[in-house]
C-alpha cells in the first residue's frame, strides 16, 4: 500500500531574487511539479513599501515557468531584522511506495473569489473555514488536533477594488487599504480557528474582527497579498496516510519572551531529530508591556513595531533553536494570544 | 570588623527624564551620597543624534544637585529596541558593620584628562589600564580574575577638539567624530584588557585598535560621551572585604546566539538567588554571518546595525532570563570576540 | 498715547538644549519677562518618540526659571529634515511710548485641561475656539481678518493616558498614539477655524475630524506635545494698538509645490523689509498625488510621511526665501487645504 | 541631407516593476530598438539595500527581451523622497529626413572592462575620459561646451572582485564595498571633467579622488552598479547634425538652495518651450552647513543623509519647475561643487 511523502527544504537566499538554491534542488533531483508551496523570508521592511516580496515572487514565477509549472503557493514575508537570515522553505509532496504511517502531511486548497465587501467580515471567516477544511481533506487529516500550522494567503483591498464594490452598491469594511490587510489577516485567522474548532462561528460578529483578540487560532499564520482575489491555504499536520522522516508540532507563545511553551513543544518531538524549520508569528504586544514592563515598539516613529517584534522574537527563538534562518512573520491578528503567537516546529527524524 | 556593602537597584523609567523611581528610592531610605553610578537604558536610537542620553543625564544631574551630590558616574546607553525596557540600574555602596566576606564589590576611578591626540592610540590604552587598576584598588580587588565587569565612559573627538589638537601641532587619530567614538571605545576596552591581564600592552600597536579584533577584553563595556575629557571607570567584581547579598559572574557570548555560555555563567551563581541585573554588549557580526548564515544588519540603510543587534541579542537574553529590563548596549569594539560580547549577571542571594 | 510693541528674534540652536543664543539676547538687553513665546525647530523626528522637544522645553524652563520668569509659551516642533536648520523664534512684547499704529500684534491664551476622551472630538474644537478668541482679545485684535497665524500646542494620547480614560469608563477617539496626534492637531485647527469664522461649529461632527478636509483654517498651525494636558495658543496678526517695525502677512499653499501663493504674499509686504521669520505647515498630500503625480510619502514604512513633507516643503520654501532656518512644521490636518498649508511671513521694515 | 533626431519621454511608474508606460509608448509607435537609455527614479531608499533598482532593471530587461532588443543603458536611481514622483525618462534616437540643425544630441559609449585594482584610481579617470570622448563623437559633438550632461554608470567592488584582484597580486583602492561605490562615482566624474576640459589629468593624484572636492565636473552624473564591469556612458548636449524640437542646457547649483543658477539656465532656454526633463544631483553639504546655517543631515542615524538631500533639493527644484517627476539623484562626489550639484534641463520647443 502506497503513501504520500512530504519533504521540506530550507534554502539560503543571497537576495530577494536569488532562486539559485532552489534551482540546485531541481538539479539534484527535486521534481519542480512536486513543489506545493514556498514560504520565503526576504530582506525588505515587511511593511507597505516592501518590494522584496514581489521581486522574490516574480523570480520564482519565472523559475517555475521555465519548468512549465504553475500554481505553486508563494508566501513571501518581508523582514529579516536582527540576525534573521533570508531563506526559502520549500514544501513538496509526492506519492511513495513506502507504507503509510504517521508523518508530516501537507494539504492545500484555494477558496472561491472573495467578494470585496465580504473582506474583513463574517463571510470571509466562513469562506476560509471551508477552505481550511478542504485543505485538511487534501492532507488526509480528519482530526483538527492533528493540524499544527495553517498558512493562509489572503486578499486585500485596493482603491480600485473599493471602487468596484461601491459601484455595485456594496459597502466595504474599510476604505483604508492598509487596514484592509489587517482585517483580511484577522478574518482569515478566525476562519482557521472555526475550522479547527478553536472558535464558535456563531459567536463571532463582524465587529469582533481585529478588536476582540481573546478569540484566536493557535495554529494560523496569515499573510495578505495584492496579487490574489481568493485565498491560498496550506495545512501542515501529522497525517496517517503519509510516510517519510518529517514530523511537526507547535507551541503558542503567550508573550514575546515565553520560551517555556516553545521548549515544551520542541521536547515533544524526538530528541534525536534534526530541526528542519521553525515557522512563527510575532507582534508588538498591544498592551505596551511585555512581562509587566514597558516596551517602546509602538511609540517608535523611526522603526515600525512589526520590525522591532520580528527582531526581538527572532532573537528569542534563535536563542532557543540555535539557528537564524527562522520564518518569523509579523501581523499576528487573531493568530495566537495578543502579544504572543503560534510557533510550528518541523523536524526530520533519523532514518 | 566592618565591611563595605554594595547595593544594586533596577528601576523602571517612563521616559528619558523620568527619575521618579530613583527619587522614590531616596524617599525610601537610599542615601543619595552612597550612589556610585547609574547605568541607564534610554529609548533613543543609540547613535549620533540620540538626545535621550543627554536628557537623562541632565535630569539625574538636576536630581543629585537637589541633594547636594555631585560626581555620580552616569552612563546612559541609548536604544531599547524590540521589547527591551527603559530602566536605570543604580549602584551604591556604604560602610557596614556586617563582617567582611565575599560579595559584590564596586570600585571607581577617573583618569587624568586625555590629550586629544592620544585618543584611539596606545596612550589611551595605557591611561585606561592604570585607571582600571585604580578602580580595582578602590574596590579592594587584587586578583583580576575577581573582576567581572568594567564599565568605562570615555571621551570622543568633536570638530572643536580636533581644532585644539591641531592648533597645538598634534595630529589626531581621526578627524571623523563618529569614528572617534569607536576608536575611544576600542582603546578603552583594550586598556581594560591590559589591566586584567587579557592582553599584553607591548604587543598592541596603534594600528591594531579597531582592526585586530582577536585582542579583546572579556569583561569590558565601554561607552563614549561628549561631556567628559577623562575616563570614568566602574569596576564590578567579587571582593573579600565586602558584605551583603549581591554576587556577580560573567559570560562571554561567542556570537549573537550563544546562549550556552550565558546559561553556564548563570548556573555558576546560586540557584536560589534572585536576578538583579544583566549587563551585556552586542554588535552586528562584522563577518556578515551568524552561525554560518548571512545576516542583513550591516546592509540595512534604513536601520542602524547597532539597533538590529540590540533588538536581537536583547531577545536572545530576554528568552534566557525571562525579563526585558536588560542593559544591552551596542558598540562592542574589543569587548568580547568579534560578533559576540560580554554578559555580566548580578544576583541577590536569599538572606 | 502709548502702545504695545512686539519683537521677533531668530536664533540658531546648536542642539535641542542650546539656549545660549537666547541667553545672549538677554545679556544684550532683551528682558526675559517680555518674552511671550518661543517657537522652536528641534532636530528630532517630530513624531511620537521625539524627546528633543521635551529636552528643549526643559532647557528653556530652566533658563527662564533662572530669571524668575514662568508661563512663556514654548512650542517645540521636531523635525529639521533636509537642510532645515534648528533654531528658535523668540516673540516678545512690551509697552512702548511710541504712538499706536498698525503693527505686528501678539496675544496668548491657555485653555482648561482637556479630558483624554475629548481629544479629537467636538469638545476639543469648542475648547480651542474659546481659547483662540481669548488670545485675540489678549492681542487686542477684534477683526478675525487681522489674524495671520494661530499657533496652537495641543496634547496627545499615550498608552498610559488611554489607560486612565478607560479606567474611568471613557472611550478615547483612538488607541493609536500616533493617530491621536493627528486628531488633536486636526481638532485644534478646526477650533481656530471656528474662532476665525472660517467654519461653522454646528456643521462639524466628530466623524469629520481628520476626514473632511474641505473644512480647514487658513491660518492655524497646530502641534502636539506630550508634555501638556491643555492647549497653549499664540495669535499673531496686525493690531491697531501696536507699534514697531514688524509686520505679518500669510499665504495658503494649495499644494506642496505652490510657490505662487507664497510669492504673492511676500510681495504684499514692503519690498525693502527684511525677512524675519517664515512659519509654515506641511503635510503629505492625502490624495497620494501632488500636481497630478503620485508621491510615495504615505507608502513609506521607513520614514514617516511628515518627515518627507517637512524636508520637501522645506526645500520649496528655502528655494523661495533663500534661507533654511524656517519654521516648517508637519501634521497639517485641517490647516490649509488638503496637501497644502498656511505660510506666515514676518518682516521687519526699515526704520 | 538627413539628420539624427532625439526624443525624450517622461513616463510615470506605478511601482518599480511598472513598465506599462513604456510598453504603451511602443504600442503608440516608439520603436524599441531606437531606445538608447532609460533613467529611472524608483521608490527605494537609494542606498545599499535598495532592491527597487534591480527589480526595475530586471523588468525592463524582460520587456526589451520580448522585443529582441538588448544593450539599452538602464540607470536606476533609488529614492523618491518628499513629493518626488517615481518615473522613467526614456531617451531614443533615430535617423530623420529632416535637415540637420542645432538640437538635442545623444551619444553613448562603453569603456573596456575596468581592472578591479584600477577602480577609484587615476586609471579609471583616464578610461572614463576616453569613454566620454567616444560618446561625444557618437553624438557628433566636437566642442565640450556643447555637452550639458554626462550620465555614467560605473562598476563597484564586491568581496569576490576584491578577491580576484588580490589573487592576481594587485591591491585594490579599498576593500570596503560601500566605499568603492563612492570612489567609482568620484573617479568617473573626474573622468568626465577631464574629457570636458574642466580638469587637468596631470594634476589629479589617486589621493585626490573623493577628498579634493575643489576639482569637479559641472556636467557629470555618475551612478554605481553591481551588474557591470565596464562603464556605460550617455552624453547629452546640443549637436549640429541633429533635428527635432528638443534642447538642453544646464546649471550648477552652488549649494542646496541656489535657485538663481537654476533660474538663469532655465531662462536661457526658449520661454515658450515645454519642460521635458530635469536631471540633477544632490548631496548633504559635507561642511555641515547650507548658507552659513547648520543642517542635521549628516548627524541623523535614522535617515541617510542622501535621502534628506534628495527630498530637500527635490523640493527646491520642484518649487522652481512646478513639477515633481524630476530625476534627482544622490551621491554627488566631484559632480558639481561640494554641497551643490549639476542640473540639466531638457525642453521641447513649440513646433
Amino acid at each position: 500500500m502506497s503513501s504520500m511523502r512530504a519533504h521540506v527544504y530550507r534554502v539560503a537566499a543571497a537576495g530577494p531574487d536569488d532562486v539559485s538554491g532552489v534551482e540546485a534542488l531541481f538539479a539534484a533531483g527535486l521534481r519542480p511539479e512536486s513543489v506545493v508551496a514556498i514560504l520565503g523570508k526576504t530582506e525588505g521592511n515587511g511593511c507597505v513599501n516592501d518590494f522584496t516580496r514581489g521581486f522574490a515572487s516574480r523570480s520564482f514565477e519565472a523559475l517555475f515557468a521555465r519548468h512549465d509549472v504553475t500554481g505553486v503557493c508563494l508566501v513571501m514575508s518581508g523582514g529579516t531584522e536582527g540576525a534573521l537570515s533570508p531563506h526559502w522553505t520549500v514544501f513538496s509532496r509526492e506519492k511513495s511506495e513506502a507504507p503509510a504511517g504517521r508523518a508530516l502531511a501537507i494539504g492545500t486548497a484555494r477558496t472561491p473569489v472573495l467578494p470585496f465587501h465580504h473582506l474583513g467580515r463574517r463571510q470571509q471567516i466562513l469562506m476560509v473555514a471551508n477552505g481550511v477544511k478542504a485543505a485538511m481533506r487534501d492532507a488526509g487529516i480528519d482530526d483538527p488536533r492533528d493540524v499544527h500550522f495553517v498558512q493562509i494567503k489572503c486578499p486585500l483591498l485596493t482603491l480600485a477594488r473599493v471602487g468596484v464594490a461601491e459601484n455595485e452598491g456594496e459597502a466595504v469594511a474599510t476604505r483604508d487599504t492598509l487596514k484592509s490587510m489587517g482585517l483580511s489577516r484577522g478574518a482569515s485567522a478566525l476562519g482557521a480557528a472555526v475550522a479547527l474548532g478553536e472558535a464558535d462561528p456563531g459567536s463571532i460578529a463582524d465587529a469582533d474582527i481585529c478588536t476582540r483578540y481573546a478569540i484566536f487560532s493557535r495554529r494560523a499564520s496569515t499573510s495578505g497579498g495584492v496579487e490574489l482575489l481568493d485565498h491560498e491555504i496550506v495545512v501542515l499536520g501529522m497525517g496517517n496516510g503519509w510516510s517519510g522522516p518529517f514530523a511537526i508540532d507547535h507551541a503558542v507563545m503567550e508573550n514575546a519572551i515565553d520560551t517555556s511553551s516553545v521548549l515544551k513543544a520542541r521536547d515533544r518531538l524526538p530528541a534525536s531529530a534534526r530541526l528542519t524549520a521553525v515557522l512563527a508569528k510575532a507582534e508588538p504586544d498591544p498592551s505596551g508591556k511585555v512581562g509587566g514592563l514597558r516596551h517602546t515598539m509602538l511609540d517608535d516613529s523611526d522603526i515600525s513595531g512589526t520590525r522591532h517584534a520580528r527582531a526581538f522574537v527572532g532573537g528569542v527563538l534563535a536563542g532557543v533553536f540555535g539557528m537564524t534562518d527562522l520564518y518569523v512573520s509579523g501581523g499576528a491578528e487573531h493568530q495566537g494570544p495578543s502579544g504572543g503567537g503560534p510557533v510550528a516546529i518541523i523536524v526530520e527524524k533519523e532514518s
